[in-house]
């Protein structure tokens, strides 16, 4: 039972102006009425969704079959909490027209008893339940009911949520311990975390118990997965899997006991659930277990830019330390998984090092996956490019050079509005007992929360991450006595704070937080300052990809050089020992970006007729430009480095 | 028309002393009876091969189906080239009579009208010649025509070479230019020069202008791999194989317009055939051809071992300077391939550069397919090996960590084994017209020879490449006036030459010998000193998987850091600037070689709690031992690198 309570997200808005503000304005602006199209097949040229239109075909307003695959459901879901999200944010006639339009037919495809997914409604109604591996029923189920949720707690509308609650109900029928149910989980987990968010909302315990239940059954023997299997009369499971390959579904052994495994974003949904079960239940086994997955992730197998899941094969981890920059798989929805377990982690530990990882997250690949215009989207996220290579090698295959306008499996762009438009949740968050509003991420903007029954109103004002500079002015009419926890970044080493223009001596940080504790009144001004050197960051050596590279950080942006700036072969590329960055605030570059310069060298070809030979390097000097990872490809396609080397 | 002969195999003779003569030796002690086991499906543990039985059942002795690929003649028919070639160096009665049981079978499976292919044979009568791109018909033919030459060449016998005889007239009624004969060519090239060796054993002439046409016809439009499909009633080449991609097959376009592209086995035999036909008809545009060629694989695809073919993906050539070390394919039967072409690019412009390339190859990658008792094999020749990462990363399945007993694909090992029994053919070569022998590989032992109707004996004396002196004895009986040409590698930058303890002063080169013609008398020695440094190469720029590495190189022997010296974790090996290398010859270490130690930093990973900071580099010094790239992996399985960082 955590005591962390998120701020609704109508009391929580934000401007076009510190960067994560604008990326969220980008989403408003641009995203969601393209995604609305691209959901609706109407974008030229870009692979078919079919999601609405499945649902249509569900609701018996048109005919045909069902398109996609089968958890094609779910980008609407995603779509539609997206623009529940949004309208905290700011009204939009058009979208509130779309999503009133997508309400109705989720809720017309919904059968009697329940049971909501277009795919078996369509094309196997008397299948249903019977490959929970492959299927995806719970999948588009969560994604339903999380849509569900966050509509209803925008808007106060019940539609969306009667509807979920009688999908969450029928799969309460279906699922649990009781010998009349089905002892199944789902192959793609999603569902838990989904059902704690509607036991929030409604209080039902049931929900909650069960998502426990899916929790605590995964990875038994014997494995459902083999066992519904049989009963389909297949005798093994089919050779795409080989059978010892549970680990793809983390579903090889209880997840108490598992390492970080498997698909990446199917890890990141399950341990955010756990995570999520273990803070509502206070099943200290689990929670033990997600500390040490957190861990195995975060100190083993995350990319600088806090990508998880470094091989395409199975979309999956490997094993600690295999991060291979040309070859990452680094799927945007890993990342955005990545930072939904941050955040829980940091509810259940109150510690600022998840919300570390989960601005790493955000700052850099989830950014990096939507193109400056909010239209075009990367799935795949490498940290390193030679579009040659991409274009002719099999094994680069997976890695895009360029951000498309949809993608046959289009998980990712829908979940990147949602999450932009409810990033609210995850700046601010409240802890009543300690009577403390934590400042986790820096967007400029304002928020109103209650302490003690007072309501408290906090503007926000910051270009952060250009900038360390960050002022809050508590704008409430009384005085009221709260605490304010600033996060200090872990990159930051050395910071201060000034209230109302008096630098205050205290420099503690408890759990990565600056707490400052006092009878606000309304004029009261915060001055936080955090000083934001470029650092050259070196990998562990165990990481073998990164071995004699630094990357460049400036702030939680990672930087990255690019061939629009540096012409092509960017790995001659070599810093020099003393790069002497200089950074420099551009407003036409990129959106408005600070680019770096550092001194370097580059190896001259001249010397070769040919391959190999005995000679002492012959370098030129150079300046080499370095503009964040996020906003790469916004300039055409060509080279990409993150890591380079050095001197 | 070349006027360059080689020396007939029986009149030199090897010593088991010099590092190709040890090579050679394995080969003769172990490696020949040790396949023959294999192919005969009698290795414990091994693949089945099913190469002899398939001889076996289509000969009538038994009955049974036809085992393997479709090319699994040809692995018989190089093993009976090995052994025939064998016979000269050292007489061995269990092989002479497994090699006459193996002709006995291979006499009776031919069919009435020449035809020989025990797959046809056994499974597809009446489908013979209708799929000339997958099923290998032309190849095995090549193969066994390449056998029957050498058998009689080494042995008199002409049983064998009837046999190709009346299999290659078969061939010539069914191929040709002729409106009656179908116009196709090979899926995989081999016949072409094989057709040239049987032109040079029976003087038919009908053979060499097959060879050309196959070359000229190949990659016209219309298609022949297209034409051929369509009669077999597919509309279109089948999906592995888009249509754009004859380039595998190097059949899209005619071969005299052509990069290096595709297959990397079937481009060097394709090449080798095309420099025969040059050398034989005079064809100057397949001539130019064969040297552009040339130049595109090794100035821009070719590893510093001779490996080629850079992508696991149709085992293929992708585009200039993409040469990754640990996905590298560079297939042992390319390398040897390699060798074939730059013996016959010798042939025709008389230059060492080309056998600068086949020493280059079969001291690395050749020496590295084979495991130093010869009975263990690599078909894949990685240049840095990470084992887990071979073993957890599907993109890295490609490259075992191990040599293997053998493979279902085997066409490498009795490659090796033919290569290495022929090898006195690469090592001399005669220009009868200015009356000269050149000496072109250094392997102690002694060489008979006819010059202006003279016999002449010369004895070669050396350790190479441990020691850069070798040193040659002429030991006829009367004076008789010829040149002797040693070749100077490539990497040799300074060389002295004694005649009878004289130093001579003539140091010019002449491209890459040094010629000394003189009237020379039995007892007559001359002494070569190649000086040997330890090296410290450098990759064209353009090579990014090399950026910022150097490669040690000692004479023809690139070095490698194996994890049995040094430890895990190669990757994080930095050699100083000045690494202030030693060379120790060793004769218990991996059957007598020169280690090298160098000077290095090795990264400390103690300030890492984790992956990512910003720190300093923190080192260690420490001494790096390497061994020759071709040696590694006989102590086990571990990391190998080949490129290593340098401060």
């Amino acid at each position: 039972m955590s005591d962390m309570k998120t701020v609704n997200l109508k009391n929580i808005k934000a401007r076009n102006k510190s960067l994560l503000g604008k990326r969220v304005y980008t989403v408003l602006n641009n995203t969601l009425s393209y995604q609305w199209e691209a959901l609706n097949d109407q974008v030229p040229g870009a692979p078919k969704s079919g999601s609405v239109n499945n649902f249509r075909i569900a609701a018996g307003e048109v005919s045909g079959k069902h398109y996609g695959p089968v958890f094609q459901d779910s980008d609407l879901a995603k779509w539609m909490e997206a623009v529940s999200c949004s309208l905290a944010l700011r009204s939009d006639d058009d979208l509130k027209l779309h999503l009133e339009e997508a309400i109705a037919l989720v809720s017309k495809a919904q059968e009697a008893d329940g049971y909501l997914d277009t795919y078996f409604t369509i094309e196997e109604p008397s299948a249903r339940w019977t490959n929970l591996r492959d299927k995806h029923e719970l999948y588009c189920a969560g994604h339903m009911i999380e849509a569900a949720v966050a509509n209803y707690e925008v808007t106060g509308n019940k539609t969306l949520l009667n509807v979920a609650c009688r999908l969450a109900d029928h799969i309460c029928e279906m699922f649990g311990p009781e010998s009349t149910k089905r002892h199944g989980y789902p192959g793609h987990e999603e569902i838990e975390l989904a059902l704690v968010k509607l036991y929030h909302a409604t209080n039902e315990r049931k929900y909650l118990d069960l998502a426990h239940y899916f929790i605590r059954e995964r990875g038994k023997a014997p494995y459902y997965f083999k066992i519904e299997a049989m009963a389909r009369g297949e005798a093994k499971l089919d050779e795409l899997w080989d059978p010892s390959k549970l680990e793809y579904f983390q579903a090889h052994m209880p997840v108490t006991e598992q390492e970080a495994i498997g698909h990446a974003v199917r890890a990141m949904y399950l341990y955010s659930g756990m995570t999520d079960v273990a803070l509502e239940t206070g099943d200290e086994t689990i929670a033990q277990a997600c500390r040490r997955l957190w861990d195995d992730v975060v100190k083993r197998k995350m990319y600088i830019t806090g990508g998880v899941g470094s091989s395409s094969f199975g979309e999956a981890f490997t094993f600690a330390y295999d991060l291979p920059n040309d070859t990452a798989y680094t799927e945007t929805c890993a990342s955005i998984g990545l930072i939904f377990w941050a955040h829980r982690m940091f509810k259940m530990d109150q510690d600022a090092k998840y919300i570390d990882v989960m601005e790493r997250a955000l700052y850099n690949t989830v950014f990096a996956s939507m193109s400056l215009d909010g239209k075009r989207y990367f799935y795949v996220n490498p940290l390193e490019v030679w579009p040659e290579v991409c274009h002719k090698r099999e094994d680069h295959r997976h890695v895009k050079t360029e951000r498309q306008k949809w993608y046959d499996c289009a998980c990712c762009p829908p979940n990147i509005a949602r999450l932009l438009t409810s990033i609210g949740k995850y700046v601010y968050a409240l802890d009543e007992d300690k009577n403390m509003l934590f400042v986790n991420l820096y967007m400029d903007g304002q928020v109103k929360f209650n302490l003690n029954d007072k309501e408290i109103m906090l503007e926000q004002d910051t270009v952060y991450p250009w900038d360390g500079s960050i002022s809050f002015t508590v704008t409430s009419n009384t005085p009221v006595t709260f605490s304010l926890a600033f996060r200090i970044p872990d990159w930051c080493k050395k910071w201060s704070i000034k209230i109302n223009g008096q630098e205050i001596q205290e420099h503690e940080k408890n759990k990565g937080y600056a707490v400052i504790t006092r009878a606000w009144v309304a004029g009261d001004k915060v001055e936080l300052m955090l000083d934001m050197p470029v650092m050259m960051m070196r990998a562990n050596p165990e990481v073998r990809a990164d071995a004699g590279k630094v990357a460049i950080q400036r702030g939680p942006v990672v930087y990255c050089a690019e061939e629009a700036d540096n012409g092509p072969n960017i790995a001659n590329i070599k810093l020099l020992a003393e790069p002497d960055f200089a950074v420099v605030y551009d407003e036409e570059l990129l959106g408005g970006v600070c680019y770096i310069t550092a001194k370097a060298r580059r190896a001259k070809a001249d010397g070769y007729d040919g391959l190999y030979r005995q000679i002492d390097e012959d370098y030129e000097e150079t300046v080499v430009k370095l503009v964040p990872y996020y906003a790469w490809n916004n300039r055409g396609e060509g080279e990409m480095m993150v890591w380079l080397r050095q001197v």
